[in-house]
């Protein structure tokens, strides 16, 4: 039986959510309330997921709801932003209140494990989408940007890439590939908050690789007004996803398949010891895979031999 | 011809906007930055508008600029808080350059005319919605609430019901009614802003009207924990709206249409001087309509006979 728009929200949103200090009013008014710590900035940032774009209609939507908010904490992550609260703007074919449990508890899952608080939120009938904006607190002045690159800076991956893009490929049948990590990684995104945020200080600059590292790498290059020479042999990637390049030669999918969301970062050489030791402590099997030139471009090698990548990553107007 | 969704962005939506002093950093990053100033609250809110639900397909796109941000800024003005930025989410089923020039239009106008920043946006494939969180600032522990109205509180609106509801039969050909004054009314609200905060320390209590009088009266009651009598022949109604109501005997429609995002607020009694001042001094011909009482419910008169509404307020899942 459908339920009131009143009541859903009140039902699967209002309750779960950890609450943080900073949070003087939350859902049931016309706004919620938030105050900010005395020398600290917000960082803000919006995603939205589609219905038949982003995710398949018939996907898991306890893993729909951990990965609408987890390409958002990608984001707070990128800046080395300790994630605070967000919203929800849900829009939804019609009320199932199962599917609403599921979503509700991927969704919720995730964000106590960050400490974020769910503060408002908006629920529409129409097609199927989920936009979330997530806030997150940084010491004023210390967020990590995709500006700050410099010559002879190292550049790191945090970890194994071209995962989640094998995954969408099997998830298509368009591989023989049958690895559930590699369906994991797709639906299951990993977001790098306590990395981003022991890289403040450290990282020159950050990007999360939500489109593809050559064209996330490119957008950080193109801020910082440098360029690039990548090593593709050194970019870490799982077992399945070797197999499947050794087998169909398709080697450009760790650089071009999106929803990875590992950072990658720069940082001064001299300080290759601290975050390698960082990224031990942490136990993600991020690499240096290259380093930031004055040149500008991107330049990609493979095993000593310059590359061209067949596509860029990716862009969802520019599709056919 | 298709642009790609990163000049999409710059194109339309980089530009314009008012920098405020608390913008540390615009769209271009993984996440926008903004400061808060000492002393200061935030008050957050999201909308989604979605196509086929809340407009037509058809609408004037430079008007739906206009009142996806309208409605926002609407609950920033119901917390007497002043706009400072914004994100906005924009899902298209394709870029037409037309449309989104004239859309950006419409946002921009707004935006400017209230000094808020466009911090941050998504722009992703799928059918046409646009979800925009706006943020205010409102001095900490000042910010206008529904739960603030006490017994003998007089109860006002801040101008005429009822004109959105019969702009929506209009365009829906379910009236004879022709006046165009009703059509801007649906599609261009003028959000309350500059008399939300000057409410502040003046109003017990505040909503804004987006699901009808009824609806919202009684989210404030629930709130506040009281009840209320009104009198309906008090609601301040346009020209049209009066011979509509006198043709058709369709009375509720002030009561129970939605869109028409006045204010609806409750000051002691004491205070009506003051706030009749206050609307006069805005050119706005908000006028008193009834009283808050200890008894809870809403008790509705029409010249002084006891009425029962046929329909309670707009809710998107419980309509048929």
């Amino acid at each position: 039986m459908p339920i009131g728009e009143f009541d859903l929200i009140r039902r699967f949103f209002s309750e779960p959510s950890t609450q943080n200090a900073g949070i003087v009013l939350g859902i049931g008014d016309d706004c919620a309330l938030v105050s900010c710590p005395t020398g600290m900035e917000l960082a803000v940032t919006v995603d939205t997921l589609v219905s038949g774009v982003h995710f398949l209609p018939d996907v898991d939507p306890e893993r729909l709801g951990h990965k609408a908010l987890a390409v958002n904490l990608s984001d707070l992550a990128a800046m080395g932003a300790k994630p605070v609260w967000c919203t929800l703007a849900l829009t939804l074919p019609e009320i199932d209140e199962g599917w609403l449990a599921a979503f509700s508890r991927g969704f919720f899952a995730l964000a106590n494990r960050f400490g974020l608080s769910l503060v408002g939120g908006d629920t529409t009938r129409g097609p199927l989408a989920i936009t979330i904006q997530a806030v997150g607190l940084v010491s004023a002045g210390q967020a990590l940007r995709r500006s700050g690159a410099r010559p002879n800076d190292l550049i790191y991956v945090s970890g194994p890439l071209g995962s989640a893009g094998l995954g969408l490929k099997m998830q298509q049948g368009r591989t023989a590939a049958t690895d559930p990590l590699v369906i994991d990684a797709l639906d299951c995104p990993e977001p790098r908050v306590a990395l981003g945020k022991r890289l403040l200080g450290l990282a020159s600059a950050c990007i999360d690789i939500s489109d593809g590292l050559a064209a996330d790498l490119e957008h950080l290059l193109v801020a910082s007004q440098v360029g690039a020479t990548l090593e593709t042999e050194r970019i870490p990637m799982i077992e399945s996803v070797r197999h499947y390049i050794r087998d169909t030669k398709d080697s450009d999918l760790p650089l071009t398949a999106g929803d990875d969301y590992e950072l990658c970062f720069t940082v001064p050489a001299d300080r290759q010891p601290r975050v390698d030791f960082l990224l031990d402590e942490l136990g993600l099997p991020g690499k240096c895979i290259g380093v930031i030139e004055k040149k500008l471009g991107l330049r990609i090698y493979r095993n000593g031999h310059p590359i061209i990548l067949s596509t860029p990553g990716y862009d969802h107007f520019a599709q056919p």
